[in-house]
């Protein structure tokens, strides 16, 4: 299982009563972030799941409102006694903002590895997360994500009994990738059968809603998606600025078959989401506001 | 008059409910921050004075909740329309410290005009600003500042006549230093009578309670001084920390003579900083806790 919460929903600063939007993952204790604002430590610090246990952290791109607050949340991880390496990953020029950024939090007890994304897409695994990242249309370089965790196939005994895996290493081969037995060497896929749907989360803002994005989406449990603007009277404004209305966020997940959508980043000028919903929901009936600190469990489906 | 509100009482990191400490001074439409953590713009947002018209940001000290919040607030002081130049105090390092955080932040409408310190102590005047500083005991390099409104004397109608100063420019002359009339020069002293008592503002965190502040903040209208700890034990851990404990700050204030005292930057750990109030208020009787956004307007004494 997947847990899943949406730390803040505002775009460009931070305002009273909403924080900057950024996304928190987590998986058997292990946490991911995307994007972390001015003031994401104070919200993740009401939601009560801790610092220490972030693994990896994804930024969409360098403009303040998705970054100011990485200095912050280093020193507050620190303080939560990580010594583990974390891991940022972001566009060419992470390593450059990050070590400028740290001219205020020059001493942690945890190191950082940097992963620069040059490619327009491409897939990296942390742990149980499968990060997939695609370049997307907006005034700076900047990526939407999508993770992916991964299930295995169910144990199949005839197949393990055929190719003859010992019986004392069952157990094992389903959760670890191979072992050694007897000076013999054994992988998982000969005791499992074929790979489960997994549970796939995708998360894009700031953009425009270019084509790309309609398969790299495709059937994520749930899309969060940038809703800078209410009105379609503002589409123009949303073309200029490099943003999405309801409307083209409500239009992707549409084409992109999602089960869920959660609007978020909404500009500082929509004190009241709601009154633009229709706009969204009209096409995509499973459209829900996303709301600071709003939450959700995803599952691996039943098995089959 | 000067309007002075306290943005935060919050110290080491921001917190639910608590926002880092900083204070905002206002004169004549004119503001000056004091210290600018991750979140001070938002607390800053809720107060309703606006950011167009900052005018000075000076630093204590480069530790994050003290500076992390810079980048967002250049932002934001652009977006409200500044173009004027925007003044910077802090330690020596505040040049390069703010030009690694503007990785962030490249963009501004607003010249910066950088003030570093090098000196124990000084002052510096910005607008009606007289600004003093003294370097304080802390962990890394740190200022104590003083904030000084002066007031001119009264209209001298005598001096002025047997000065033979023209009538025209009597009135101008009680506003300005200097004028010329008539291919003459005329400086304002020559209307007025002796400089009257004016308001006098001082911030202190971080440090221990060094004797060198006594003299600094004499006879202030309002110190706004750190109560790091609230329990007498906990001195130990002050002199570590290079912090002070409620009962330090009280001192100060009695020894200094100064009106008022508000403490601030209260450690996380003090979830109720009235539980120890009665460790400052049995030494300083005129103590007050710091709140969030809590003003005081201080006038100038009746004219006498």
């Amino acid at each position: 299982m997947l847990d899943i919460c949406l730390l803040g929903t505002g775009g460009m600063m931070p305002v009273p009563g909403r924080y900057l939007t950024a996304m928190l993952a987590r998986v058997d204790g292990k946490m991911l972030l995307i994007d972390c604002g001015e003031g994401t430590q104070v919200t993740m610090k009401m939601l009560g799941w801790g610092f220490k246990a972030i693994d990896v952290i994804c930024f969409t791109h360098f403009h303040a409102d998705h970054i100011s607050g990485l200095p912050g949340i280093l020193l507050t991880i620190g303080n939560a006694g990580r010594t583990e390496p974390l891991t940022l990953i972001g566009p060419s020029g992470l390593a450059w903002v990050t070590e400028g950024l740290r001219r205020i939090a020059p001493e942690l007890p945890f190191p950082i590895k940097y992963i620069e994304l040059t490619e327009a897409k491409g897939t990296i695994s942390v742990g149980k997360y499968e990060i997939s990242f695609l370049s997307v249309e907006h005034i700076v370089k900047c990526y939407a994500y999508r993770i992916d965790i991964k299930r295995r196939g169910k144990f199949d005994i005839q197949k393990a009994t055929s190719l003859q895996v010992p019986k004392e290493i069952w157990s094992k081969l389903q959760k670890e990738e191979e072992t050694e037995f007897e000076g013999k060497l054994y992988t998982s896929d000969m005791v499992l059968g074929q790979e489960r749907k997994g549970i796939a989360v995708s998360y894009c803002t700031d953009t425009r809603p270019i084509d790309q994005l309609i398969p790299f989406i495709k059937g994520s449990d749930l899309f969060i998606c940038e809703g800078m603007y209410g009105e379609n009277e503002k589409k123009q404004k949303a073309i200029e600025n490099k943003h999405m209305l309801f409307s083209e966020a409500a239009r992707l997940a549409l084409q992109g078959k999602v089960e869920k959508l959660w609007l978020t980043h909404f500009s500082p000028s929509v004190s009241e989401p709601s009154e633009f919903f229709e706009n969204a929901h009209s096409i995509f009936p499973n459209t829900e506001l996303g709301e600071d600190r709003k939450k959700i469990t995803l599952f691996f489906p039943e098995s089959v």
